[in-house]
């Protein structure tokens, strides 16, 4: 099997004007600054680009938006999941008519967990898309823990390439994974990369993850990918004050987008609501840490 | 205030074909058998109606569809609530110009429970909208948990004129919210009509529910409000086998589908899914207790 | 296998006196009640006996006392779960020391679901004792979903003999365990008896649940046995609107506790805080609901 | 109000022997060697002590041990929360009657949220014993989730002087509570120290965690009580790595049991079941970050 895709993948945020309306303008320049980073691959309609709070016309312009600005570049990912299995496909297959490379699938919420119910999901959608299919395992939004015995009998299902871990502790769930089913799936981390020198040493991949500051997980990839363990924990260890700030629950997401707007990146860092509102101490935090940022960076 | 909603609203279903779309034949059939059972109104992209499963557009074609058929024969009800602010006024504006007569708004889920985004949020849309808003308290789907405390507070925002409670045990909930605020909320009951008796005895205005009989709750309400009560009493303890049967969870509304079904209302009883499918016994407990509600119902 | 534990069994509430202290003269009164009105056995220390508001001590006072007045007469089963192995093994050996004939075993909380370490957690309890052991389905409580595939996995442990559901719908998973492992397990029906007459249909072996008039469950499961179902279920009819009543989430142990009180049984029906409070109205419901079962008892 | 509690409260686990009995001598060894570390008090019966794995007579057993082996150096904290009123004030009077110095109290686990519970339950305690007690906000365990509002409100009870943070984002949550109120409470961090910075900067009276190089936030802090914010800054992000990773959730204590052991501590590093196992992997990357934390310690 092929996994074609792997590193650093950034998962966009949407960027809102003062109206709360998508301002397309800043979601190229966002497209353009990723890539001219050098990410490996973007991940569109995760839960950090506000896929919950969008409308289905919102999803599908900035599939479309993204991959006319992405221009064949790097693969882009898109979230597809849904309440619904028939959602789910609608999405999909709307996702690949616009040209994504991939599908990342969030599992159905459900009033109880049930294994066999999320595996016929997958198995459903699978039959439906020509894409591979990422399994977006994140408990903390969607309310469904899969064990990795679970995760292992999903990559079963023809086009089901890839996993992209949400569910803490990462790196011990990536060796469980890979215990059970080897290669046969490709792991990302993410918990903001939190865990992204340990999700590595374990096989993982890559990451995705919407960290404001692509390049230093770029750097921390690349060494690591062309053994140079120690230059990339030591970079890891740099970047770790902040990206331990930016993985705060709740305003994970508002700090980011406080960060690219002052990166010149987006007009306005407003989050849809209902939303947790930054602090004047939290804007204070940011000063001090994008300062120490610049000041340690290679 | 004047409460204009009142008596019976039945939850309608989401008929589906056998390809999962949407049977538009079968929903105006069971739009014309409830109003000819009598219904005060019709609540339409309740969970019942598996909102969480239908998209944008096929949500407005529902509404759409209702809103013809019924025809201004009674008042609509439409679901339209969201995981945002902004997706809910979205929703909430085009029922308004489809053309219903109140919107019921469930609260946004939140990854932590909080009393003041909850009461921004229904403050929000209501600015927005220029029809009366029913609160929907239904914490089995939405994981919010809405003290009476916060739906008195809720009830000071203009347009917000009822709520519909499904947060067991509904009779005490009743009573607390009315010590609050007596009539400044119209209440109505759920929870399949299992509490129905008490939920009037205690000041509800009516009950909104999708139980497959709504003669039957009719004739129990239509007794309690010309004052026979224990005549009220007694048809609800006749019908309440069948009453609690369909009230169990996950397989609820796949068993009022099938009665529906039965009863020549839809054409079939698919649910989309991922859903608990009905076993055989099932099936021949349904026979069993549609018997004898044909006997014992006057 | 040789399943003796079967029938109706009564959950004991723990009666308190106005300090809260246990009353173990109305805990003696209640013994003889239940076992004057032919319950098949006797269950303690369950979410109803408030065993999650009981010390060490007094849970090992309570289960001495009601061996010493049951003194042989039925089986007595004892809530032994614990949130670790080790302490549900102490809970266990205890128990069967004081001399009771089977333990019910609760899941451990897990912040995560985790099929392995809850069989882990049975299988090495059950190293450890001697009695038969009876797995406590309830997720309301106890945070745990449990699968027919892992009970079924879990009956391939050596004592584990019963099942106790209390996880909704009942009648299907009994069907859905049957299906899996025949008659391997005992299964116990609960959910206050709501679905009793359905559970029976279903291949239960009886029932364990709190509900005020056991006479009533025993008539109706005597009726079943026998072959009389037509008589059973009407009997389970009549019964229903104080079954329904009773099984209202968060004050069901308080209205039972009123109607025992009531009964003569227990001195104070006070419930340890926090506690829902029984309103007014409640009361008056009890009055007319105790009445019209009175009238229509046989 | 006088707040007599401040600085690094080390939250002491329980150390078993290979048979899961609580090792008696390796506690004395932990408890001197914090107190030869400097911490400024000891926490006991927290979650990181598995207290709800703990019989009633071993919560006893190991508060007469410590506060016999501390004998008065520090000031000592007990956990006694408990799932109910009752039950948490007699936890609460015998460690008072031992003489501990202060009560850390969990708040109850509700089936619903209900912040006047939860209210009475703390006024209720606090009417029983004559300590400070410190409000315990961990919504990972106990499900319970505390506003900056009710905890405002706690605050008005007399003896509650304290509250010990866990409910991330805690920097927001020590800003929003101190708004409300002043310095009324004290306010501990917690998080494992993932934000021990911030919570410094933000108003925090200290930290109570498990970390397992205790002498670093102790350094960290009082760099940051002199004055030396830059100097406590550098401290507190050197020891990042080994913070963020004993901070993964399920085996956080784990990892800390066997860096305590490695330290020579502790005897075992054996944690009760049901817990998830460290695997080989975490076993080295425990190496490497120990090497680490020695290489980069002032």
């Amino acid at each position: 099997m092929s996994q074609i895709l792997k590193g650093v993948y950034v998962i966009l945020p949407t960027p809102f004007d003062e109206q709360r309306r998508i301002d397309f303008a800043s979601l190229k320049t966002l497209v353009d600054f990723e890539l001219n980073a050098g990410v490996h691959g973007i991940t569109l309609l995760g839960i950090l680009g506000e896929v919950t709070r969008l409308s289905d016309t919102e999803k599908r312009e900035i599939t479309r938006a993204v991959v006319n600005q992405v221009n064949g570049r790097v693969p882009i990912v898109a979230g597809t999941g849904a309440s619904g299995t028939d959602l789910a496909i609608m999405y999909s297959k709307e996702a690949e008519e616009i040209g994504v490379d991939s599908i990342m699938v969030a599992p159905p919420r459900l009033l109880k967990p049930n294994d066999d119910a999320i595996f016929n999901y997958y198995r459903d959608i699978a039959k439906e898309v020509h894409l591979p299919i990422v399994i977006q395992d994140e408990p903390t939004t969607y309310g469904v823990h899969m064990s990795p015995t679970l995760i292992a009998r999903l990559s079963t299902i023809e086009k089901v390439d890839y996993v992209k871990l949400e569910d803490a502790p990462t790196p011990l769930k990536i060796t469980a994974i890979r215990n059970l089913i080897e290669n046969k799936l490709g792991i990302f981390g993410g918990l903001g990369g939190l865990y992204f020198y340990e999700e590595l040493l374990r096989g993982a991949s890559g990451i995705m993850t919407g960290f404001a500051y692509p390049e230093i997980l770029i750097h921390i990839y690349e060494s690591f990918t062309t053994g140079r363990r120690d230059s990339s924990r030591n970079l890891f260890y740099t970047a770790l004050p902040l990206i331990r700030y930016e993985a705060q629950p709740l305003v994970s997401l508002a700090i980011r987008k406080e960060i690219l707007r002052r990166r010149g990146l987006i007009k306005s860092a407003i989050v849809r609501d209902p939303a947790t509102k930054l602090d004047l101490e939290t804007l204070k935090e940011i000063d001090e840490l994008l300062q120490i940022i610049k000041q340690r960076s290679p």
